[in-house]
């Protein structure tokens, strides 16, 4: 029997894993923790070393971008088609922060590999997911016979994500041109779990903004003038009341207008997941569930919009009680969007709902942050159906299943503004202690992402030409 | 003509006025503070100097009571006369903290007089409003030749009133029997403005409670999880909104059941006060007015009760955004409670409508504070129609109106326990400055309080007979 390409790129894995491993722990030895300034010559010398391992591995093209915090990595290694599509692989080679105090059985940035396991901060998030796009360009090029990827590869890796990316999206409107893509490929997310591999098809975005309402002039005593002015910390919990109705619907005008529907398809496949709600609700570390109407726990997070109360305060919060009626009081309230919403639209209503509101004899300033917008890919899009098709016959032929991510991230700044679909190709799973002491990956499910991207590239060449 | 006993008073009055003015300066140096550790030894300086100023003044018992915190004095004057009634008299030695550069003119402890006006920390709030008692009976027993007053004349001068009177309720409780009254008159309120005399006819009471609202264990992702699970803030704000209804009425089932109605007479008084909503407005340093549907300003704060939001407090409150579900949440709560009203049953009112509101998944803490019950004499009490004929012939015939008080204090401890009905004496105005820089007294109103209490007692002992 002849070698199938599957049975090539598994070799070819098998062959290289043990140098892989290496040098993965070498990376992992930097401690690139951009939230510290002290690591900032870490978070350096880590994009250092990742460029200079990506030359290594064949990019011609391999970069250190500087921004004004911490620098990103940029890779290119073009197919050498004209026809061929270009993808752009998003990753991250900053790391949380991790001491061995905080809990680890071993020292953060001393890689130990214990039962498969390969424990490390950064060993899932986001490192090892970066770095397995390395053995897998090599691994489709042993098993195409080709000198350069079916597909122009660029790599974008970058060193502030742990810091909230605040250099980003100016750094990718700068270099739109370089980094123009057909499809985006972000490796920093995961799988529902070790025996059920999953994509994920979304991000939710996100609007947030805070409300400081303001009453008398100071603080003023209840009992002498409490019944007859208005209170302005109970005008803010009657704002935050008055934002769901008794369906947990979000009341803002509009609000639901321009959603992409949940399709019955994602539906079903949502329904396939095993999911267990004590299970859930242990991670959630909540004690009970409570959602919009209509809608399961793993649809309401991931693809149903949100008003959620990140902070109220106002009065007296001290020991004991104080009669007192609040000078001011102030709401920070987040809004998770999901596909067709537009946080610009949706700041507008926010304007106009608190308008409409707040009562006389209360002044307001409402205060926008950032937003981020959401993103989806449809279940039909050519490049998810390559996804897929890769991702299962790294998993044995194993049906792939849908997730989406409620939180929103960096990936939505590449959809906008290098207007390219954003699909998510991750193998880390739950248990891989993101941002927890004893942070892991898996070394099975590493390799299983090093060999759907050996088997990708061909594949979305094909289906994207 | 041969003097009438309102000019016999007045001349006396005059007579002894540089004196009694001379005395209450030598009270005010001594700065009682209260609150102030340091000042503990002047708050029994204060005591001490006040019985023997009493003794001097001819009360054959005035005595120093200690309490756990700062001492009392009481004083005991009998009629002599089988049938005469008891009246017990409050007030309070201690004063509010002040010092020179809080904004004062002058030394808050070295009195000055100043266009009619004596400025001074307490001479309004609330040494000069008892002191007009020791000239006030001197009077009454020269306008009727008595050598003992009409009434069995009591003072009871706390020295906590300040801090919150924390050792009162129980002082009282134990010395039941010697304060012992037929009614209590507190010397510890105002009038409504110089040229408007009115006497007070009631306080609000009070319950308070704190609410902590739990939810998840700890702060959780509100991308990750939002949508999902319930969040004890937003829990708080429900509960804060659900406490009115749209008429600005509680809704704690229950809650209005009880009350004494404010009768028709009553309101028709109110109404005849020159209120200026605006000066009022300023007064409260607020920009609108808000309360229950159907009521004035006035008869809100002063004859309906309250659910006011004292605090609030829950997830991130510092500057920018964080998106979590937090794990907890805070709410205060006061009710001022009117005539009719129990806090005890409020309190049950409160227990079970919270249990009825939080939903699963939200465990909560409820703690009460301790409770003062509201007090009211209705208009035509004998003893609140002798007060008014009183006031009325120290203010030349002018017509007495009637105000309450919004706020709550030991005098409803003195109902309670003595089973007697409380009237309020006061001849302080607004501008008077309590607790403020430039606390003063205006010299003729003390008077008119000296003249008020040397016409009481004798139409008391009639009335009351």
């Amino acid at each position: 029997m002849s070698d199938t390409p599957d049975s090539v790129v598994r070799t070819y894995i098998q062959q290289h894993r043990a140098a892989f491993l290496d040098d993965l722990a070498e990376w992992l030895r930097i401690p690139s923790v951009s939230a510290e300034p002290d690591r900032a010559a870490d978070v350096r010398r880590s994009a250092d070393w990742l460029a200079a391992k990506l030359r290594e591995t064949g990019f011609p093209v391999a970069e250190v971008w500087p921004t004004a915090g911490a620098p990103a990595v940029f890779a290119e290694w073009a197919a050498g088609d004209p026809d061929a599509p270009t993808v752009l692989v998003y990753g991250h080679h900053d790391v949380q922060p991790a001491a061995r105090e905080d809990g680890w059985h071993s020292d953060p940035f001393e890689p130990v590999t214990v039962d498969g396991k390969l424990y490390a901060r950064g060993a899932a998030d986001d490192k090892g997911q970066v770095f397995f796009h390395t053995l897998g360009v090599r691994a489709h090029l042993a098993a195409t016979g080709r000198t350069a990827p079916a597909v122009n590869l660029k790599l974008l890796i970058e060193g502030e994500e742990e810091s909230g990316s605040p250099h980003f999206r100016e750094l990718v409107e700068a270099e739109a041109d370089r980094l123009a893509a057909d499809v985006v490929i972000v490796s920093d997310t995961g799988m529902w779990s070790e025996t059920t591999p999953t994509v994920c098809t979304g991000m939710r975005g996100l609007a947030d903004c805070e409300i400081e309402l303001y009453g008398p002039d100071q603080d003023i005593h209840s009992g002498s003038f409490g019944g007859a002015v208005p209170n302005p910390a109970t005008v803010a919990a009657r704002l935050v009341a008055a934002l769901h109705d008794t369906d947990e619907r979000v009341t803002l005008p509009g609000f639901y207008d321009d959603i992409t529907p949940l399709t019955d398809a994602e539906r079903e496949l949502f329904a396939e997941l095993p999911f267990d709600e004590t299970a859930w609700l242990n991670t959630a570390k909540s004690h009970g569930t409570l959602g919009e109407a209509g809608y399961s726990t793993l649809e309401r997070i991931w693809a149903r919009p949100t008003a959620e109360l990140n902070g109220i305060g106002g009065g007296y919060q001290g020991p004991g009680g104080k009669t007192i009626i609040p000078a001011s009081a102030q709401l920070k309230l987040t809004f998770r969007l999901v596909a067709g919403q537009d946080p610009d639209k949706i700041e507008v209503a926010v304007s106009q709902w608190l308008a409409s509101q707040v009562p006389a004899g209360i002044r307001y300033d409402l205060t926008f942050g950032a937003s981020t917008r959401p993103c989806l890919t449809p279940l039909d899009h050519p490049a998810l159906q390559s996804v897929v098709r890769a991702m299962s016959r790294a998993f044995d032929g194993q049906k792939i299943l849908f997730t989406r991510e409620g939180g929103s991230g960096p990936a939505a700044d590449l959809q906008d503004v290098l207007a390219a679909p954003v699909l998510f190709l991750g193998i880390s799973v739950p248990s891989d202690g993101w941002h927890a002491p004893d942070e892991k990956v898996e070394i099975d499910l590493l390799l299983k992402g090093v060999e759907t991207t050996a088997h990708l590239w061909g594949d979305l060449a094909a289906a994207l030409r």
